[in-house]
């Protein structure tokens, strides 16, 4: 049992083994999306805070917050996202940035225990990253590659990790505030990705008691219809024992996956998160006869 | 490395670890299906034809046959489908009855090495369906109870699960013939069926080497939604290890996350099968961009 508690000023989200798998919305994050990038260096944050108030209705625990812009003072930025964020929503969150200039600004406007991300095994991140962590009194997102870059091998990858949770002790953060992202790979593009990451993220869970996360999109990467990839993908994860993704909940085929996978690993007890979602007491075609006992039971007392 | 060769007249299926996931439908079985159990009985096999056809249509490389129907001719029916199908359809067939005879009939009608369907791990069960199996030279599902019924304890399953194995040993039939069904429960009716079935078909492969399969679609009995629960089911079991399943592959829910489990669990190279199946080289709306390279490029070439 490794539980990690992030919070806001108001809530809590533990991220645990055997705990329902933790949503941490993706959607805040120009790389990539231009026309959020545009808006925000031009000082319209509007679209920031629409997408939080989606992902959070959409079922998001938490929502990560990038504003990572070229030639943008990513500081001031990311402090003004997170001040912008906090503000329509009481979810936690994780703030994103690979400046340590725009982490600590983050960390200044943040109000709660933040999950920081992220640090990665190169030596002169981590002293220059767990510091901050530690002061906040923060969890970390603990990425496994290092100088060498993302190394094929799994047990590479293991061995960062485990140096990053090692070094994070020496600076008095314990394991159960590393969140370790094992990387995920195209699987288009590396057929080994997926067993790779489920491999690893047993290991992380049952020999450093760790829990995990990952940017979940990134498999389907290039293949058609790549929500039910990344469904399929994340629910594989779950059974190996994954407890989070940094994934973006407004994609039905996957919020849908990882829902079902919830089921079935144990952590909806009595299914009610799946009854209380699908439930249709009107249903009458194939399927509704099964399906109306539990929807007419309840349907009939809402 | 497990292999389990079955084969009609022409045709040879592996069910095997690291290979593609083998499907097989489970539609030609009158339990539950009142119309198809009537007409069966009346003579009427028109239903059971079009059954056949379809599924393999819809990806099925092998099919279970069942005449399970109340006061009739089972013997001469079995028989009688399994001739029927062997005729319109060129995949190998599992010989599904509870009643030795039945099985005995089916055996005698049927071209190749077959799947029987199925042995318990009850004394008197097994003394009669394994002469049959080493008879015809023929592989058997195993199921993992016993007289006792079906235990909720995992440990007793695997037990019941070996001990089937050895006994088959002793009739000369090797554990490569032998395709353990760890009992699938609904989950709604017991919410750590998902886990169990997990932990032992990793057990069974790891411990046993056996071959594994189940009757997928029992898991998502009585909950909305449950072809979604049923095919994420699947893509956990077969990131557990799961090799095979008696399932419905015309619920395209189920069969697109069996088929996104091969990509991830690395049994479909270079997601071959998965492009095959899902590539639009009209694509243009969201998604379009990221999706049009393979889509374009093999697009061109079609």
């Amino acid at each position: 049992m490794t539980d990690t508690v992030i919070s806001s000023a108001t809530k809590e989200v533990v991220i645990g083994f055997d705990r329902p798998f933790v949503t941490i919305g993706e959607r805040i994050n120009p790389t990539g999306r231009k026309l959020l990038a545009q808006e925000m260096k031009d000082g319209d944050f509007s679209r920031v805070e629409a997408d939080a108030i989606a992902q959070v209705a959409a079922g998001a625990q938490m929502l990560d917050v990038n504003a990572g812009i070229p030639l943008a003072d990513e500081p001031a930025m990311l402090a003004k996202a997170i001040r912008l964020v906090q503000s329509v929503t009481d979810v936690p969150l994780s703030i994103d940035s690979s400046i340590i200039e725009a982490l600590e600004a983050g960390i200044a406007a943040y109000e709660g225990k933040p999950l920081i991300n992220s640090v990665t095994g190169e030596d002169e991140n981590l002293e220059r990253v767990l510091p901050l962590v530690a002061k906040a009194g923060a969890a970390v997102v603990a990425i496994s590659n290092d100088e060498t870059g993302i190394s094929e091998d799994p047990d590479v990858r293991f061995a960062v990790a485990k140096k990053i949770v090692e070094r994070a002790a020496d600076h008095g953060i314990p394991a159960s505030d590393v969140v370790v992202d094992p990387l995920v790979m195209p699987i288009g593009a590396m057929g080994t990705a997926g067993q790779q990451v489920f491999a690893l993220v047993r290991r992380l869970r049952d020999e450093l008691h760790v829990n995990t996360t990952c940017g979940a999109s990134n498999v389907s990467f290039g293949l058609p219809n790549r929500h039910a990839v990344t469904g399929t993908f994340l629910s594989m994860a779950i059974g190996a024992g994954m407890t989070s993704a940094i994934m973006n909940p407004m994609h039905t085929e996957v919020k849908t996956a990882v829902m079902a996978a919830d089921v079935l690993a144990g952590h909806d007890p009595h299914c009610a998160a799946w009854i209380t979602e699908f439930r249709d007491p009107t249903a009458t075609g194939a399927g509704g006869a099964r399906r109306g006992r539990s929807g007419r039971r309840r349907g009939a007392s809402a």
